[in-house]
């Protein structure tokens, strides 16, 4: 292993002997001459092998040029190797500058000489082979840009003392609502549920005086829809802050959060985007502007558009519009949306004593909804009043009530999708396209 | 939120003015003068109040100090307040030499005055009133460490260029066997099935071409035992890498990534941990000693104690013997046992054709196994044999075996327990105390 040199490393790498292992993105077997194009996961370089055919007059022949020759003939795209073999530098080849004229080949696997998808394949096609279509270099930069997104906003929340959880996902109740709910049996004729989110547990930390946490995991919704921003499972990120004066002190956080996050993405990946995906990161500047939904409402409609919905909230369409704006009157591709009804928002959500409006935000990124925040309500006595207004079993409750009984401090935080972040990010349409495995209604495999 | 001062920042600051926010530990109600211990996220401090009592001869008083002492007179443990302030150093205060005379107390949320649980109440109780269980300082410290843990293995990693994948959990078929796999009724009538590990999906990660990866998140076990190292939600630590030679390159990863995230506990909490655990931390040297099967358990026999297994295998007390062993001989609390016989081993572990046992290990720590790591099988034909001889479906393994169909390049890893890790390095009787809110057969909540 140690002596496997990476293609990224070749071109500021002296000529001679060298080692390379990928697999093949194509071959041209020319007659004279054998080009094979090897990929890993730092990029592709050119190998070349001077074909040896067979002499139709039978005369004398080295057995294994002859080999190598017909190998790489008969070598299906995807076959994965290992190439020894001498590595010059030569202007005219375009790939790098760099090529490598082959020595000895060693396959690892070889692959089937049908691939069963190709670059321009359907998404659902490129679904069921997941595995091949993650072989794109656009695609495998998803998840490196992923791996930076991440990594960015976990140091910010170390940086300031930041505790991590994993909370629970198997739970013996919902932890949102009791819709779009998985069950799972469990023992002596239970029965689980599977977090909707970590909203509770998140909670449970500003009781148990952890101050600052955060947590990025799995949650679930048997969401029977198909669109492009919803799964059934889906990466979650999620914060929650103790002694905060209102969900003002959330958005300050999140808004700081993410314009570091794109930061490093910007610095680690721009160039990259900008080659495979056509665009530019924009790293935002804070503070991101804020509209009160009352206010983002005429706007909307004030461009022309009425919104369907009767409940007082954004449709998807409405979110765009009041993006649309945003973009256009303060050239910022984020905007945090105040001031929600109650009857629109969770039960535990604080409400304004002046205004009866939630202390609570929607968080638009280029349009779409990626993050819900809040101050949650810590005084049992109005949570419990504000879960039976929406008509929730207070049994249900009880564990939940229970946290904020012995104490607890004023506290808030945000979920927030991380395929949805990535998606808007990247300029994907769908979130299928930056997950690794979708999983939807129809889609449990591979 | 401010103005809020964090008492681990009082020691450092000039008297005057100063504002806290935490919970009330304890109150000392004396005549003449009250003391409340309050604590934080960072540390404890004491306030101060000279109560004013009700004058028995009906004199004249302040309305508000009188109001401040019964305020404090009824307090109880547990209760969430602001206090604001006069911070004064004074050596003769054995708590960080400061004390902070309230001027302002205002109650966040005030706690029940019995407090279910206490320090010393039974690990069953303690669970069922976690948030509090939590608030004791040890408890808090361990969610610290995990914090740095994680973060230090993370950072490893990306240094490395590994990319972080988020799996699925939501699988249609078993991942590892099909005992202890927990069912959820999907769509269509259709069932999916929890994962017990990312095992396929990071090996997917390899035909992908992605090289490096690494994953931390929750896997799940139907596992109806009572031990102290088994849990039915746990959270995994994983990671997966191209073009190794054996399960060795593994081993050395995973060896130099347990030194530096150790190293980096040790840096930051050791001190709190040989204050509140009463151990020192052991920042292991590399190489780990490694050991084969067969001789592991020559040694155990040799030390009188007889293996009842019969397949093979260590049984625990024969895994503590022989860390006991490593442990006298070489000073070490960390040994791989290597050469397993492919009855004991997955199917997709790789085997050694001279010696017909898999390229593999397990690692101890402390006596207690926490990872297995192996070279996976990426040769499909051999793959499916091996798949076979364990008496597995190969209908239900089709989409993995797909996985090796169209190239792989030679691939290991390992899975290791994060509860387990943490349980053995702060001396912990089990992986409930370590885990944020443990999941078991008889435990779904809160």
């Amino acid at each position: 292993m140690s002596e496997r040199v990476l293609v990224s490393q070749l071109q500021s790498r002296e000529d001679g002997p060298v080692s390379v292992s990928g697999w093949v993105e194509t071959v041209r077997d020319q007659k004279k001459v054998q080009f094979v194009i090897l990929r890993d996961e730092t990029g592709a370089v050119q190998l070349v092998n001077p074909a040896t055919r067979p002499d139709p007059e039978g005369g004398e022949q080295d057995a294994g040029a002859l080999a190598l020759t017909t190998l790489i003939s008969e070598m299906s795209t995807g076959t994965f190797l290992t190439v020894t073999g001498d590595l010059k530098h030569d202007e005219r080849v375009k790939l790098g500058g760099v090529e490598i004229k082959i020595a000895n080949l060693e396959v690892a696997a070889a692959a089937l000489p049908e691939t069963p998808i190709a670059a321009d394949s359907g998404l659902d096609k490129r679904m069921d082979w997941r595995f091949l279509d993650l072989r794109q270099r656009r695609n495998n930069l998803i998840f490196r840009v992923q791996t930076t997104l991440e990594h960015a906003m976990r140091s910010y929340w170390i940086e300031r003392d930041y505790i991590e959880i994993h909370s629970p996902k198997l739970m013996a109740s919902a932890s949102e609502s009791n819709a779009e709910l998985f069950e799972v049996p469990y023992f002596e004729d239970k029965t689980a549920y599977l977090a909707q989110s970590p909203q509770f547990f998140k909670q449970m930390a500003q009781s148990a005086g952890f101050g600052k946490i955060f947590e990025i995991g799995d949650v679930y919704r048997a969401d029977p829809s198909f669109t492009s921003r919803h799964a059934t499972e889906f990466t979650s990120i999620d914060a929650e802050i103790s002694w905060i004066d209102s969900h003002e002190d959330v958005a300050a956080m999140q808004e700081e959060l993410l314009r570091t996050a794109i930061q490093a993405v910007a610095d680690k990946h721009g160039a990259e985007i900008k080659e495979l995906f056509g665009l530019d990161v924009v790293v935002p500047a804070v503070p991101f502007p804020r509209i009160p939904l009352a206010e983002a409402r005429e706007i909307v409609t004030a461009r022309g558009y009425e919104i369907p919905r009767t409940d007082g909230d954004l449709d998807p369409e409405g979110e765009r519009q009041i993006s649309a704006h945003v973009l256009e009157t303060y050239g910022h591709e984020f905007v945090f949306i105040t001031d929600y009804h109650p009857e629109i928002r969770a039960f535990y959500h604080m409400r304004d004593p002046e205004t009866g409006l939630t202390k609570s935000y929607d968080l638009l990124y280029k349009g779409v909804e990626i993050t819900t925040g809040a101050q949650r309500e810590h005084r049992v006595d109005v949570l419990e009043v504000q879960a039976r207004e929406k008509g929730l079993d207070p049994e249900h409750l009880a564990f939940y009530f229970d946290f904020f009984r012995y104490g607890a401090p004023p506290h808030g935080g945000f979920g927030m999708g991380l395929a949805r972040v990535l998606m808007l990010l990247l300029g994907e349409s769908s979130i299928r396209e930056v997950t690794y495995l979708f999983r939807g209604p129809t889609r449990l495999a591979p």
